[in-house]
């Protein structure tokens, strides 16, 4: 008989290790924010080794979007420099198949999938910078209600290699005027997770015409006395995938990360070993 | 008529991009520490394409000897985010060849050598920590007094990937006692530049016999006051470069740096475009 399936609430303080497993076993497929407190969270890029050559060029050219934490072999899928066991084709909650640009499957599971000669990249995640601001007092609106954040196209050209290349994709979160330079300090010691912002105020200078109408996710209320300040991105290296229409690829699903055992405030990602 | 060779003394004052005409120009062919004060210097790995995502895991695995600065497209010897019309070819004052694991040639110019399959990776050096360092008032003695850094074989172990792996060559720097806890904050905020202390005291912790007798460099006096401190080297790629043996790999002559346009304090290593 199958053990039940568990609910978002029922993980509150349970290891990363204990996480993956239940999330291994098939028995949690929902999103990760907040579990495993104080480790880094991933998404993820898995693509055939053709590719990976200029996929890491790319993620070294676009630091900000794309922070590159960790690379498997070619075609093994434990990740030994993220965490204990990590097996990439069951330890993400929700995964995306994309075939020629399509979304073709969307999954718990990539092991019918897996290729020998695939290579996965995990990216940093913004909830590593989130969680330093909300520690130091600066509240993210779109988490107190239970909202994704609003995620939109920018104007930014991103520096481009091989089939990759395109705009970077922005989250916005309002952020009270006098805790600005706060929160740009802040997030700026967390280059693995997209560093600190790559502009603020007008969202006409980054290419946004409305600042109502996100691409992804769901507009947050930008108050009087805030400034919408802007941060690069994961779901850019998930666009850039998509729009290079490889033979195949897979991401995670939004909100459904990688839980790594690397502290979120550790100097390098690479576990000691 | 050829223009007269310049010495280190003529070249104070002078921008990266200047520097870099006088060393194509075959003006100047020496050390560039000091040089281009404020601008990022880096080491140097030209290696065959069939090798280089191997390198480059190995280098995200071993961020600290091996931070990445800058990744050329395959071929091309301009790296464009690393500043204006660098040619790799002909901008660093002197360069070693390795075939099959044996240094062959050391020369000024590698047009002669180059090949269509080659990629260019380029890693941060620790001339950026150091110039923090004094200008927070730590002196550098080997600086002082002239003289390379000395450099040891570590025992520690590195990530392997690939045909790349060994221990880690690491840089002895002493610092006193009251500082150290201050060269280890300011040296974190330079992760392109190895980093945090990898650590501190006594040599045998790391591997080090004596101090005295270190692999590269010359040694330096340890006072009673002092701390003798281990950063990650960046003679490290280079000797895990030789050691894989490929058919053909390139690497800047110790000292003799790519001098870029980026600022050493930048938050990433890629010129805005």
């Amino acid at each position: 008989m199958p053990s039940p399936a568990l609910r978002h609430a029922d993980l509150a303080g349970l290891s990363a290790q204990e996480l993956r497993e239940i999330i291994r076993a098939g028995r949690y497929d929902r999103h990760t924010a907040g579990l495993a407190a104080g480790k880094l969270q991933c998404n993820l890029a898995i693509l055939p080794e053709a590719h990976a050559l200029d996929f890491l060029r790319f993620c070294q050219r676009n630091p900000k979007p794309c922070p590159v934490v960790g690379v498997s072999e070619t075609g093994d899928p434990m990740l030994p420099t993220l965490g204990r066991d990590i097996d990439i084709r069951t330890d993400v909650p929700r995964y995306r198949v994309f075939r020629h640009g399509d979304l073709t499957e969307e999954v718990t599971d990539i092991t019918s999938v897996w290729r020998d000669d695939l290579v996965t990249v995990a990216l940093g995640c913004s909830f590593t910078f989130e969680n330093a601001l909300m520690k130091a007092g600066i509240p993210m609106r779109h988490i107190e209600r239970d909202q994704t954040v609003p995620m939109y196209r920018s104007s930014l050209q991103l520096v481009p290699a091989g089939p990759f290349g395109g705009e970077m994709v922005v989250t916005m979160r309002p952020v009270a005027r006098d805790r600005v330079e706060d929160a740009h300090r802040i997030s700026a010691a967390f280059p693995q997770a997209h560093g600190s912002p790559i502009g603020m105020g007008d969202p006409v200078g980054v290419g946004i015409s409305d600042l109502n109408r996100p691409d992804w996710g769901e507009p947050v209320e930008v108050r009087a006395d805030e400034v919408p300040v802007y941060w690069a991105c994961g779901v850019t290296p998930q666009n850039v995938l998509q729009a290079a229409k490889l033979a195949v690829c897979i991401t995670h699903a939004p909100g459904h990360m990688l839980i790594a055992d690397v502290a979120e405030d550790a100097e390098t990602t690479v576990l000691p070993h």
